[in-house]
């Protein structure tokens, strides 16, 4: 149960985390939050024959952009307002763009700065369940990446560089970027199973379960599963712009590639929604479960109630004090041989009626009692 | 009730079934999962006069292709990765459509590949009640086909090759790529009349039944459905695209039969919805005569107990053992002629007041409690 | 009551009805069920001058067609395929538009094969409340109708033909065609209008009788006001082009009239909507006054429980046989002058504190219990 | 409270208004329904200088049509279809145009027939609460109004005109046309407003009365609401085509008048919106606290049955007539000295001990049980 | 409790704040309602090298106009109708856009009134919250814009104007639009983020706190959120014009600024779903826990009640005053050696089986009954 609840996103959590400037400050600020990471900065470079990997400083940056043909520096943390703003200014990049890097809770979008494209997108971190900010920035013969933080899930596109023939290693910028963002779209995937193991694990609960607690559980989940399906679907448009072929970064090759990658949004947003209305189903079916506990504990209560209560009230009659020798109408039956058997009797009869009324309504009789076999 | 439950598509299952590659790695992976059935070709080529099937390798398939006007490479099973990427190559099939081949959760989708048409929708099982992913590409002088398993709905288009002078035999592979995705769209029409079927049978029990054991089966149903639609849904949209008559491999006679597959798209949408409507309300009338139910049994018991209450009072009342002896203020009714037969008259008079009163509020009194005449 | 049963469309009835031949199955086949009525042709032949009417074979039909401005060959019953197919030759339409005329139920769609312009609507049967396919093929001179059976609609439109002057006797099978799809569509109100009655009879019925017996009643109505809609919703589209002005065979000043379809098929549509937002009302009222009818039995149990069970219990305490002769601590009051009285007066304290607590609960006092003025 | 109901709308009544002919019959009649007012037609001429009220037959309409640059027939009462047949002739109006001016519902729509402008939209009366249909035509030089009866929200609008130097005065006949239309959809605004303040005064009543009597009209309001926002919902669309500056009769200088009415018109769904969520959130908030009230009532109920019935148990024990004198195993307790007042520590003890068990659920105890401070 | 409600928009308040001129009156009208605030003028120029802020009345304004590259008239109060009129005859604008300023219940918008913009957004009270209407009119050289009262976020606009080397001291008035536009956008978030406290607050409520007191509360804030978002909805549309880059008053560069802002009502009405989302959830969880909290009750008077009624029952029975002496039928059990135990140890036997059959059934027995641990 601790598991379940660890697992989740806390979309609460989230929308803290969304540090944004006052109103009416001069937009192109680069003020990190106070928990942002420091910044690092890893520069690969390669063309088809060769592969350097090296750790820079923005100063040394220019010297490498463009001897070959993809660059790829890869900014991890975002603490560091200068290196970001070099970064910036060595590359070219646009001050709002830099702005939504910074500001790591943005919607995934894709915009056009002049000659270079800006792409922002969610992705899930690698062990833990939350998602982090990645921006990609795909110019003229590089490609900048910015995380929130180190790990990430690029290892296998790092090999992929690493390993001679591989297209990675002969196709343009365009094609890394593809690499990349398909990587973080495709970490969610894990995410939603997540979720969806989660679910039917509390599915199983809900139909063993009598008692229901998981209730709020449920909400939680299915609350979290909107959030993830907000961060989801702007993912379609992204990699619908990119696919269609008319960017002039991206090749058609490579669009091709993207069209993938809208597939893959597609898939990832149908799960998501699968999982949540199997959230919202299983609230269903507790909620009704609980209505049926009620019905039958009902059903108990009136028939013990309605049993006992005439015979209750005759044993009561025949309790009372009146004088049976005052007067012949004072209880005269007290007096009689035949007057506690007779009672016994009336007793016998009524309860027998009370039975035969209420199988006649289908309240008892036959009826399997146990859970229901779903 | 244990056929209910099997003849339902298993939408966990499913999701389970959903094998996806690691972020990050390379697209183009044509690792099928391990319960992939082996791999085996079936060649049809063909033209007005003549038929011949064969089982071929991939380096055969070369020889015979283009040598008639319409060649059906029928692929059943994706185990087997080697002869998947030789075909691709025979036949110049584009790796990512492969790919979509090999990982068989695709939702229904048409893709150009420069001169080829990819698509992939799913199809029924021919007697069994799961769906496989049926994908079918579309070349020069060509179609191949992959299906997940054998046995498949094709057999009377089969019939319809070997029957000469039929269309199939005389146009070209449009047509055929039309005859095949039709039958795999109407494979959907039996399925969701299983499920109408179930879901009359579940309408009589609803009715009949006074129990709603049946929520969880309902609802368990209707996410079937919903399953249903949403692989339903995309359907339209291929047909539409293909009727349209501005894909050049599709001509425009060929036009105008996908047309009619994109109407029976929206008539099975059409289908599942109503069905879907049906199972909701099947829902709602169980939780409505449940509600119904547990309104009568609080009737009967408010009127068990609210008769005897006052009643059981007063016997009470007379069976307290205060001394009348002592004084003429204990209870001096107990020993007076009257007393009993007063006592029982007021508590006939207490009985029919609460009669009267139950009677004006409607809740006794001409009632036919049976179960409501649906 | 049978009445509004028998109102009904059965619209699982309409499921049952919808024939589809088997997946894979060539397309353009006209086996129509068994249940098709025999299929009779009547042809009308009209210039400004002079009308002509009919009974022909196909055969005969060549030597007619085209003689005068307008030829309407009326189909009624569509059992006979080999009528139907010569039908077909003789003027030219596609087999995938026979094939739809004789598979009963299409959604409504406008098509345009060739030169040719086909048309299918549902309208209601005249006296009866169930709903048949009604398709039209509109061609260079001539209309063909196709009903399931004798017995429609159009006797208004017959009369007008045979009036010297009327509009349908100077213009062209456009004309015909908007009048006899006018005709079809409209045939919805009367229906429409009757479940509006059925509604109105239910809701006196929800506000006045106490027993929420009618629940499944109008959810089964609502249910026949949804597939009204499916039914009426592809009418909007069909209209809306054929009121567009771009079709070669619908001239500007008939594209005019059907504008004016396009319209009812739009108030049609808010007419179902607004039925079906009642039948939604009516349900949520009956649900409501149910609770609430609940919450009233469970206040009156609850006082009258809660008012006794502590006099019951103090007259118990009393009722007990303590001997008082053997302590002076075993139950004195019994023995004392003042003992019965005073315990009467305990009784009346606590009941007229219960009923002062009751009173500030507002459960009791001042309240009218008859049913709510709605 | 029966003023709410007054100021309602009814949609039965309104539904049962439209008066459709039978299927079938010829389009372009002008039989108005048997409760039409009697036609009059006031026609006013002016120019910049001038101004000449006038009540005149259609055969005078001639005489004056464009002797002045704006002629405005105002049409009141639609029971006489010759005058209305003259008109048409006289002013060139469609047969169509004149069949909806006559079938008193339609819902807002703009037409173009030929060089004319025809425009439906509804008004509210003024002084009462219900909805009249208005037609208008906009002609070269001319407008034509058709009110279902006389009474109108035009006198401002004439006022304007009777004073010289008015926009209204100088403009042509599409600012009458503005400034005619403006005024209707404007007349929504305080029908909307006596819904709002219904709305308020139902709320009040629902957060201080207990008892839920107001659901029925809550519901009914809300479907009024709802057929309001389907009559408002057109008009955006006929706004927005009249705003667009297209159409050859609407100079560009009254389109951006007419964008002014369009934004109303949004205002006005804006406003309906708020209402309806309004009475939802009655709607659910009634019900709620209806429930809350139940589990009030219930526990009460639980709290006095559960004290009280293990210490009548009790009671009764002690009550059983054994005889002590038989055996010492007969009730042996009822002989001893301190027999009573072990029995009633008893009784204290197993209350304080309920009353504990009661407090530690939460179900007792620093409760404040007034109605919620909402 | 008194805070959460204070902090709330009154969607009412709202509503009557909304003066209307009544219908068909003249458009144009500058009658603010009684509440206005006196107007002011306080008029900024400036251009990249130096800045003059004056208080100058409308004669003065002519004077100084297009003096410096940006004039921004910044009206505050819209009291004054004549000022207004008269500002409205110097700068050239429309009178609709005058009347749209002056009725501040306006639909954010954007519109084009010749070589005018004008735009129309509402913005948060800086230290309250309330909304109020900010109005923009971009010229050619200025900006005019238009507050209801005094008191604003445009601070620190002022405060960049007056900073030399700022882009806003060195671009055109586009850029001061944007400036002043984002900063009232923005100055929703700080609301939001209120209402996303307050939720929080009401959850942690909601969990631990076991009366439902809250919902009327979360229906208010739902209300609010959902007026938040109507206000925030068309905000996006507003700046996705603004950022197309198709207004000629509207540089390239400054449109990119836009796109950044569109970004932001992005993100601002994600965050208002989420908290609607949020309060949704609060009111079905209190909800669902209520319901859970009945069952408990249920339980516990099911238990309580089923238990003892048996047992009274067989004490009241032999509490009954029969006669031994006068017939061996007569409770002989009353006279026997053994009676008062064997009838102690039937009652313990009932118990145990009614323990057992509530243990059976799930009821009783390792319950933890405290709160969800959600």
């Amino acid at each position: 149960m601790v598991d379940a609840r660890d697992a989740r996103i806390d979309s609460k959590e989230l929308r803290r985390r969304q540090q944004r400037p006052a109103p009416g400050t001069a937009p192109g600020q680069l003020d990190a939050g106070p928990d942002a990471a420091p910044t690092r900065l890893h520069v690969l470079t390669w063309g088809p024959d060769e592969v350097e990997v090296q750790d820079l400083s923005v100063l040394e940056l220019g010297a490498v952009l463009r001897k070959r043909p993809v660059t790829w520096v890869d900014v991890r943390g975002l603490a560091d307002s200068r290196t970001l703003a070099g970064l910036g200014e060595v590359l070219g990049i646009h001050p709002l763009a830099l702005e939504d890097v910074v500001n790591t809770y943005q919607r995934p979008k894709l915009e056009e700065y002049g000659d270079q494209l800006f792409v922002v997108v969610r992705m899930t971190r690698h062990d833990e369940l939350a998602t982090e900010q990645f921006a990609l920035v795909l110019g003229d013969g590089f490609v900048v990446t910015f995380q929130e933080a180190e790990g990430d899930w690029f290892d296998p596109v790092r090999k992929r560089i690493a390993r001679a023939g591989s297209r990675l290693r002969e196709r343009g910028p365009d094609y890394l970027a593809y690499a990349l963002l398909d990587a973080a779209a495709d970490s969610y995937f894990p995410l939603v199973d997540r979720y969806g193991d989660e679910l039917d694990g509390l599915e199983e609960r809900v139909l063993s379960d009598h008692r229901q607690r998981l209730i709020p559980e449920l909400y939680g989940l299915r609350r979290d599963l909107h959030t993830l399906r907000r961060q989801a679907w702007p993912l379609r448009e992204v990699f619908g712009r990119l696919s269609r072929g008319d960017l002039p970064l991206v090749t058609e090759t490579t669009a091709l590639f993207f069209r993938d990658c809208h597939d893959h949004a597609g898939q990832l947003i149908d799960a998501v929604d699968s999982a949540r209305d199997q959230a919202s189903e299983l609230i269903e079916v507790s909620m009704g479960m609980a209505a049926q506990r009620m019905n039958e504990i009902m059903k108990v209560l009136t028939i013990m109630a309605s049993l006992f209560i005439p015979l209750s009230f005759i044993a009561g009659l025949y309790g009372m004090n009146f004088d049976p020798a005052v007067s012949d109408w004072n209880m005269p039956e007290l007096g009689t041989a035949w007057g506690y058997p007779a009672v016994l009797m009336l007793m016998a009869a009524v309860a027998t009626g009370m039975l035969l009324f209420f199988r006649r309504k289908g309240w008892i009789g036959g009826g399997d009692e146990g859970p229901p076999a779903a």
